[in-house]
């Protein structure tokens, strides 16, 4: 064996080890921790994160990863291993100190004027915080490096390799073949079914949505599925891939959905292969590629019409006062049902990436220089119009909906979309591999879906960066066009229209 | 402000977060963590044990001291701190490397060891192990150093400063008082009350625990209380103090006292004022200080007659069949009852010292080279018999009972019984200094009780060694005397017996 290449394992496990204590320390923080618990928590991530970020940059890393790039005879798991770990290497000492520094305190403060900007409905409080981050990110980017623009750098933090350019013909076909339809959609389907609101139990909610995951999948003896108020799913290590549901009384729908979702992310996680596990490979390629998958579960699968009579079937078994004399088609109806909102996080499946794209054209646009923070909020409502449809009344409800600016996330609301398109894409590849499989979604039998994706996608762990694993599933690289078609037929077949 | 202080601070602040990132990872393991993120989590541990060891044992922490204790500006606070760290930094430099990674290795293998060898009643299966691990403890203690004996030195990593000369002196009038009362006590006591083993709902038990935990003082906004197969509490951080209660459906006194002592170990952790926390003057001075704690709660409080009073009214609301017709003076009897018993974690508070001194004469003798390890199963037969009256009937149920001495815990079981006779004689203080708490206590009003503690000894902290403060808080040395008197009125007012 190796010595370098054991040297690589010996480090980057240790770093493993230490980056779980944190994933665990987060989830905890977010889902037991008690609230006085809360400024020591900081204190405590704070320390882990320094402690990891120091092992990271150790110039013995640096030496490890010339030595094996000159070695020809690594397996493909090592080469792949010592791709992923240069560019974490590299990202983590080419930034100065100052630089992150201030960026950590800036991320701080614009956060801390953010809670205060939206509930006053004052954007003026957050534009100096947003104006000098906008500065530091451009150092950032252009510290880091990029392709064919800035914005590039940023995006490449969360989705690896993706160029703006690349997004932009996405998003621009999205733009030209979802807007015309999304109003004669909405048209089409009416009123809110009265089911949507009625009161639901919440506990019976919980366990549902967990007899539901394990159904679809999800392994309880290496997980946990618990309730917090943001959703999310944590790959604390190996064998210990835990997610969150939210419930509430009224709107059963979310602890359904939120748990499909959440769902997706997890069986992603717990499809790693073992032996790829504590070495670099053993992450997921990017965010997009994340959310793929519990776009796919929660959408492809859990809100398609033979899914969701298995998921009326054993819901009604629980609220049979709610849900007596409710049909398959008006069950269907239900989940699927879409209208325009002016929060993304409230959208649904229709109009949601007409939320990001609008915040990607902003972003953009600032990065290349053509918007200033000042016009933000003008700019924000004149998009929101040409996306969605309408125009907010308040900047609470515009500009300052969204908590991910203050603490410099630019360049991640994308990946929301593209793990849209993604997972649309690799449904299709998936049905053409596989043939029909209403009956079995019908039965709640996800098996041959699981197996499919296992074999294809969560068995790859990031051998690959994301577009070439993409680009190796589905035979040519990923478009928006089979998430457009997707809804096309799904909402012309549910309200008997033509688009 | 010193300046060697202010490095001492930002060193020690920096091993807490540390430590207690491992706190949170340990206690997650035994209540939270799915079965499959075992041998992950074993690995997270060990890393991050083997970061807070390597920090405790930076030299700069040796100069840091160094010029701090020749600093005569310090305060108390600082001076505590300083002496505190001085042991610990002295305990993580003296040991050599080879014989921690020795003892270490070896307490993993005896522990397999008696996983096997306690089901299958095979002691020749562990004694290797043992003798093995005896020697190597005998090395610790010779290179850490002692003052009278070897077995000091063992004494001192849970009983700072307390001398084998002193333990003897305390359990030798434990064992000449309370042995010739033991008979007289059980013949009086007779029958099992038959409410002890009635079905109770174990939700409504752990409701009922968790609601009386928090009448008595346990502030659930800087802590929680889950169920786990052993009980045990966790101050994670400042803020963060944690407790697991055992509910079992035929024993309902469990989880109402397994929650009541454990409450007194967390309510100690949550009394350390703030300003001390992240010094090392936030820990507590002795394990026997801490279980004085949960002993003063679970039995000095939590088996009053007046605060069984208490317990049964509200106990009865929620188990009205079970409790139907139960007096004040039967379900008082119920929860005092004594029995004798093989095992010492099934013992109750009349024998369950009795357990711990025959552990503890064995101990010493082994340390003294007056016992082979290879006798080990005959003496504690012999002892069982002169200590607790009865003989055990397998090693099984005899020398192999606890796993303690697998992990090479000598010197750890005697702190049960000091905190037992500690907490005997706080309470005696306590009274005289409060008067007559029993009007209060059957309304289970404990506030005057929790006052005093927190006055005396929470806020103390570390500022003294554990005698030196009892010491202070008693008047005198603390004795067995006040535990053996109190048991005896106990159960002469409870008998109606003279002892």
């Amino acid at each position: 064996m190796n010595k370098a290449w054991e040297q690589l394992v010996e480090r980057v496990s240790e770093l493993e080890d230490i980056v779980s204590a944190i994933k665990l320390a987060s989830y905890d923080q977010e889902v037991f921790m008690p609230p006085k618990g809360g400024p020591a928590r900081a204190k405590i991530l704070a320390t882990m994160s320094a402690i990891a970020h120091d092992r990271l940059k150790n110039p013995a890393i640096g030496e490890i990863l010339l030595e094996l790039e000159h070695d020809d005879s690594l397996t493909p798991l090592q080469g792949a291993s010592v791709r992923v770990l240069r560019r974490d290497f590299d990202k983590a000492t080419k930034l100065p100190e100052k630089l992150v520094r201030e960026l950590a305190e800036l991320e701080a403060q614009a956060y801390q004027a953010w809670t205060q900007a939206r509930p006053q409905n004052d954007f003026s409080q957050l534009q100096p915080f947003l104006e000098r981050m906008i500065e530091l990110k451009k150092q950032q980017a252009d510290t880091i490096g990029w392709t064919e623009e800035r914005y590039d750098a940023l995006l490449d933090d969360f989705e690896p390799g993706m160029l703006t350019s690349e997004v932009e013909v996405m998003f621009g076909e999205l733009e030209a073949k979802l807007r015309p339809i999304v109003q004669p959609i909405i048209d089409a389907a009416g009123e809110r079914p009265a089911l949507l609101s009625l009161s639901y139990d919440r506990p019976t909610q919980e366990e549902f949505s967990a007899w539901l995951v394990g159904r679809v999948g999800f392994d309880f003896e290496g997980g946990r599925l618990d309730t917090s108020p943001h959703p999310f799913t944590s790959e604390v290590s190996q064998g210990d891939v835990r997610q969150t549901i939210r419930s509430e009384e009224t709107a059963i729908m979310m602890s359904i959905y939120s748990g499909m979702h959440e769902t997706g992310h997890a069986l992603y996680e717990q499809g790693i292969p073992d032996e790829f596990r504590r070495l670099p490979v053993g992450q997921v390629p990017s965010l997009g590629m994340h959310e793929s998958q519990s776009r796919l579960w929660e959408n492809q699968v859990g809100r398609s019409r033979p899914f969701s009579e298995f998921i009326l079937a054993h819901l009604a078994e629980r609220f049979p006062e709610q849900l007596r004399g409710v049909g398959t088609e008006e069950f269907y109806r239900a989940v699927n049902h879409p209208s325009r909102s002016l929060i993304r996080v409230a959208a649904d499946e229709l109009t949601y990436n007409l939320h990001v794209a609008l915040r990607f054209e902003l972003e953009v646009a600032m990065f290349r220089d053509e918007l200033e923070v000042k016009d933000l909020p003008g700019a924000w409502n004149e998009a929101t119009e040409k996306w969605v449809g309408i125009t907010p009344p308040s900047d609470a409800d515009g500009v300052l909906q969204d908590m991910h600016w203050s603490i410099g996330a630019f360049g991640y609301f994308p990946t929301y979309s593209l793990g849209t398109l993604y997972a649309a894409a690799l449904f299709d590849r998936a049905k053409k591999d596989l043939g029909n499989l209403n009956d079995e979604l019908r039965e709640g039998d996800t098996s041959r879906v699981l197996g499919w994706l296992q074999d294809n996608f969560y068995s790859q762990g990031y051998l690959y960066p994301a577009k070439e694993l993409m680009t190796k599933i589905l035979g040519e690289p990923p478009t928006a066009t089979p998430f457009v078609n997707y809804l096309r037929s799904k909402y012309e077949d549910l309200y008997g229209i033509k688009l």
